[in-house]
């Protein structure tokens, strides 16, 4: 692989974020409410007001990690942006202050709640990247006592998430969950060395649950297993999510660069970057099929042939991390391969940022840029990320 | 339109019904604990044995209508099936002896249970169709004191089914509800003078709620209104349903018939039938949408473009009855249109009974004939009710 090529790559990449940073930075801001408008469309018209709060806390975690990581976007725009957001989506529920909703009216009432963990995780990530920037201990410390609450809910009692236990609802180790937790715990550790002591023990059930994952003699990854790690009956046990794995992938990749664990690496590598790129890619069409099932059935999410943006996203990095970390050329073949479907397929030219939602041959099925579940996240994760990793294999830093 | 079209139309309609029976005769019932498996793959294998109430109830009503409406579907197996699923699916939940579940596993236990009235809707429906075969009292009883309940939570007070109250989450009139509700008074009161006394209030509210979802100066039927009727803002109160509307046309259709009410008939002509047929019709490919916004925006839905079987069936019942009771010929040339695109689309040659899920161009996109939302319903009560309406047409019946 020539230098010149990763050099072309590098520039069309940090070409893609300035302009998606733009096109949220115009579109998203509420100045009367705080908080960030997620259903923007195609033009950049916003076309409902509701406020996701995995997208309020994703969206300040990105725009501070931006600030914060990358000279050029250390600007004051973007970090009182951050800040209104955060303040913004403090909406506590449920009669439980670390409790979030998962959607807000524009002025920030609840209007839903889920029974899960993830509007919190968002929050923390939110909290915890902002207090970086400002040097808010305070802020930081909630961060820490609101994940104090998520490890209680996840490892001693889901009672106060409002879920009622059913007899026939077997526990279940859901891939999200550990995967949540584990980015958390790389988050609240970066850099503060008596924190990662603090969250070792549950970085290594993270790292533990996730490999649970790992079915069929090694041969698939499953979304979704017992809570002993044994394979569950029916859809929901042959149930596949390629984009998911992928980016479990580069969650172990990370944490084997952490902690120098070449077992780990290796397991991340040939388990949650290959085999589900091998098992997920669309040999026909091109592109990642959303779900499938591992014994051949047809799904029944009715979207599961559908190629959508955030698989693609976490299949960049999880090549590129891979590739940065081992030098294997196969890695790199494999991340230009992603690279060429996704930038010929999901950028759109002419508005500006990324279409989220494609058919299975590759039209463009949902002509929006945000909704309620896309919003300034995954894009600029995977392009922050893959400038990062391709500045280091250039060497452009230090 | 000649007879012989009609006659034609009749005979494929009867074979079509006799082979879709066949297949959920063979394929879905579970002779161990009773019920019926609907996760059913293309050529009959159960791929979950997980068992949906929704699809319970609708199976059993179904069976049980055949036996008592046409003669040769009286068969004693049609009906032992009938009982076992009916026994099978009453599973109380939530404390209370009148909530149901919403899925259950195959021996019967609650997987997970919904926050509104839809199980308990169609155990209703089972309920009172079985206790009409059977002469059974007091499971006719229990179908009506499970109807006071859901128009307890519906009318009086819905905190009993778990959802809590947000303050961002305003009281919306949700097209099922009332159409439901209205499809429960018309089962009740079939051939009871007493009861649909007993409910003709009811009755009379359910058209007047459904009759707020006509909007835009009546050009448009919205889906989700507010609690009085008004237009909501966002993407809720822009959504459109056109097989919604149309099931509501025909519920209409048959109210302004058993009330002998030409100002409802020509409404849910106008207005339930015609108006989401024309917006609802996908001009290049043809086929109904599954959801559309009213202003034209992308719905977030991510299989808005889909076409499913469901509306189509719909629509097939709501021309068939509107031209039954006014013989306007343009009516039936659209009962036709629908047909040839139904006919085409739906049914699988090979395997029997109908796909489920096309894309918009109408290429298969989920290939099972049973799913988590599509059982022993739509396609036979379509298949049943255009049977006896081309009968009566056809000057077959008395």
């Amino acid at each position: 692989m020539s230098v010149g090529k990763l050099e072309e790559c590098q520039q069309h990449i940090r070409a893609q974020l300035d302009a998606v940073v733009e096109f949220w930075l115009k579109h998203s801001h509420d100045t009367v409410h705080g908080g960030f408008f997620t259903c923007i469309g195609r033009d950049g018209t916003v076309y409902d007001e509701l406020k996701y709060v995995w997208l309020q806390g994703r969206q300040v975690w990105m725009y501070c990690r931006l600030y914060r990581c990358m000279d050029r976007f250390r600007r004051p725009d973007i970090l009182e942006a951050a800040k209104a957001g955060k303040k913004f989506a403090r909406v506590s529920t449920n009669g439980n202050q670390w409790k979030c909703a998962f959607c807000l009216t524009r002025d920030g009432k609840a209007v839903k709640v889920q029974r899960t963990i993830f509007s919190e995780c968002f929050y923390i990530m939110a909290m915890d990247e902002l207090s970086r920037v400002t040097g808010d201990k305070e802020m930081q410390l909630e961060a820490e006592q609101m994940m104090e609450q998520l490890i209680y809910w996840v490892r001693k009692d889901a009672s106060g998430l409002g879920r009622p236990q059913l007899p026939g609802d077997v526990p279940t180790n859901s891939m999200a969950v550990p995967m949540m937790l584990l980015c958390l715990v790389q988050q609240l550790s970066e850099g503060r060395p008596e924190t990662g002591k603090k969250y070792a023990d549950l970085g290594s059930w993270c790292v533990s649950e996730i490999r649970q994952h790992i079915q069929r003699d090694g041969t698939a990854i499953l979304e979704n297993v017992s809570a002993t790690g044994a394979e569950l009956p029916g859809c929901l046990g042959r149930l596949q999510n390629p984009g998911h794995a992928l980016e479990a992938g580069w969650f172990l990749l990370r944490y084997a660069a952490d902690n120098d664990n070449k077992e780990i690496q290796r397991t991340a590598i040939e388990k949650f970057v290959e085999l589900p790129f091998e098992s997920g890619w669309d040999k026909a069409h091109g592109g990642l099929f959303y779900f499938l099932d591992v014994d051949g059935h047809c799904p029944t999410q009715l979207e599961w042939s559908m190629k959508l943006w955030w698989p693609h996203s976490e299949a960049l990095v999880a090549f590129l991390m891979a590739y940065s970390q081992t030098k294997n050329p196969a890695l790199l073949e494999n991340f230009f391969r992603v690279y060429e479907y996704t930038f010929s397929h999901f950028p759109d030219s002419e508005g500006g940022e990324w279409f989220g939602y494609l058919t299975q041959e590759g039209k463009v099925a949902l002509d929006f840029k945000g909704g309620p579940f896309k919003g300034f996240f995954h894009v600029p994760r995977c392009l922050y990320m893959c400038e990062s990793l391709l500045d280091d294999l250039l060497g452009k830093h230090g």
